[in-house]
């Protein structure tokens, strides 16, 4: 009988997050060792004790998740605990990298997107584009071919973002704006066939006045508290047409995003090889969704 | 196949209580999730991670139970939490407030009480009655229809609790002392069926010579430490009959309350609707004994 | 149906150990409840949740591990719960210190000794006999028959370590040497017929050219991390001969050793008698062995 499967969940936060702890049940681990307060120093130690007490050929049932609300700590307790394995000697585990569901999240609503339109060569906005999901957001459009635009409200941040990308992505078609009043926002959405926005809660980032002038056919809005990042959208907005658009809010988007990480975690368990970050987990939703 | 039940278990204490654990895991929890030190501004998070990640009608698969040697911060805590429970999306589960068995070692208490003579109408002592568990007992005696004085050290506190248990259940006959000698004692006892002692571990609150003149019917003592709170009183006592009166120890009732605490626990997997505190967990405890 | 097995796992360390945690999955265990961070007067409450919560002819499914890196603290806490259990109240629990592998590695040590040469009345050296592994060794082979050099690099630790298993072990052979350089190396292992090396990873403590002068029957090497701690030893060595000796290095002692912590971990859930430190453990891995 194959040993049940652990997964070890490192979280810099207080306490480890108990969004990630309940799905990662419902995605059917065996037993949970969540750690919360993890520090950096504190990695290696929590990663031998996972390596270390399985043979190679049952590492496929233990896995590592790194969550937390802050993407930034949890890409370090991430890169330190790959350190740590042992390749070499067969004693590595798959791993995942979900913080505040970064990954899943910015997959999830560049799905949508192509499940909406013919995206090859489109022309796209990205409110919001420093975030850790903004970010995550161009960059797939861009592996996408899409031709990007990353707004921020500071153009420095903007173009930090925008370089960062294209270290990753050599080739890709990414302008940083900066769009300060209605008529720059106005600006920015010209030509635009797709707008995407990455803000936090509660955040209004563009009116109904300026995006329904333009001809946008896709629009996605990961915002779920009044007020909308994008005015007009619902919530529940899932490929709800309107102003000629196609448009999705973030719990028409929410929905796909909990079938992809309950997903992700199953899939960890397959073998002890994987590494799930943006392009894996991407990867991941074209073949849930079904190509 | 139904979802895996996941108790999401929160506590102020450094450590969560062990007890409330394996309580939990003998009641039929499938997924304990214990958080220990948990401070109030942390709850909307943990609240949210349990009601976001399942829909509402799974999530009677999950539920909420704070616990905690320190009742008021448990109160604190629980209180908090309800607040960021979403009833209008149906974003809900059942919640259950047990800090230090502060509710089953009361309604037990009480329902040996019920168990041993007619209690309408009746006269009760409550010593030790401004604690979490005193407080309770006062509560639900004066809702079972009994004249209760609530006894306590110092009048003041004494007062100040009555006036507390008064404003929750109008009507209830609540008198408060502070027996401050044996002769005070003695009188506070005069006309009393029901002598009940909350006192802390090893206190002594009655000497035998005192009580053992009147003509009570029921004793009760939950300090299982000795000293006795109510000299003459054995912690194994389960209805058994000292000086006419059936008199029930801390051991004899604590078999009840365990089963009462589970009964609790498992029941809230049934609905995401329930709130067991006093009342609800008395009510619960009126089914059990079978009536 | 029988209750589920709990193991209360106590560890004095930022995290409780992940490896602990998963050998007490793989052991079988079914609900683990982990507490790191735990300190000497905390430990009266959690051991109490343990022996409150389940009757007498149950207790034999909850156990209590120790473990965490600080063998000291490990060692405080264990005799810390040992002080709460209430045997005469059938309200006990059976416990395992085993912190940082101590008990186990130091029993499998000796075990790969015991099946490698005759051992009663045989002399041994035994390196970094004053840490907690090394002192387990050095007692373990007194216990066996053997005369043993205790060696440290201070004498006085040296002298402190083999007067404290001489109060254990009354009439044992210990002698306490510290040898500084390869002459007093030499010397220390002149009519040695076993030779055991404690260090820590990573520390060098006898050349090749020393030890492979000397008609050593049995060497093992317990620092899996080159440089080895003997050289010439390899970690994988499991009863391979090297200069005429049986040698084994820190993987090969390792597998008897995890076999061995688990088939620990499975007996405490087998009474509620079992106390499962150096000499328990090693009467089981005398019966895991086939005697």
């Amino acid at each position: 009988m194959s040993k049940r499967s652990v997964l070890l969940h490192l979280d810099a936060d207080d306490h480890p997050s108990v969004f990630d702890r309940v799905v990662a049940v419902d995605a059917g681990v065996d037993v949970l060792l969540s750690h919360g307060s993890v520090k950096v120093g504190q990695v290696r130690d929590l990663v031998h004790g996972a390596i270390f007490t399985r043979g190679p050929k049952d590492l496929n049932r233990t896995a590592l998740f790194v969550g937390g609300s802050n993407v930034e700590k949890a890409e370090e307790l991430y890169s330190e605990a790959r350190k740590h394995l042992l390749p070499q000697y067969g004693l590595r585990v798959s791993m995942m990298l979900d913080a505040n569901g970064c990954n899943t999240t910015a997959v999830a609503a560049v799905r949508a997107v192509m499940a909406s339109v013919p995206y090859s060569g489109a022309r796209a906005l990205v409110l919001a584009g420093t975030g850790p999901v903004g970010q995550r957001v161009v960059s797939l459009l861009a592996r996408l071919g899409c031709a990007v635009r990353l707004a921020s409200r500071q153009l420095d941040r903007a173009e930090a973002a925008a370089r960062a990308i294209l270290c990753k992505r050599p080739g890709a078609v990414i302008e940083a704006v900066a769009p300060a009043n209605p008529f720059d926002m106005s600006r920015a959405l010209e030509d635009c066939d797709i707008l995407v926005a990455c803000g936090a809660a509660g955040i209004r980032l563009v009116d109904h006045g300026i995006w329904s002038k333009k001809r946008l056919k896709v629009v996605v809005d990961l915002n779920g508290v009044p007020p909308m990042g994008i005015e007009g959208i619902e919530p529940f907005d899932s490929g709800v047409e309107r102003e000629g658009a196609i448009c999705h809010g973030a719990l028409g988007v929410g929905g796909f995003k909990m079938k992809l990480h309950k997903a992700c975690i199953s899939s960890l368990f397959e073998t002890n090889q994987l590494e799930l970050e943006e392009d894996a987990i991407f990867d991941r939703a074209v073949i849930l969704a079904g190509g």
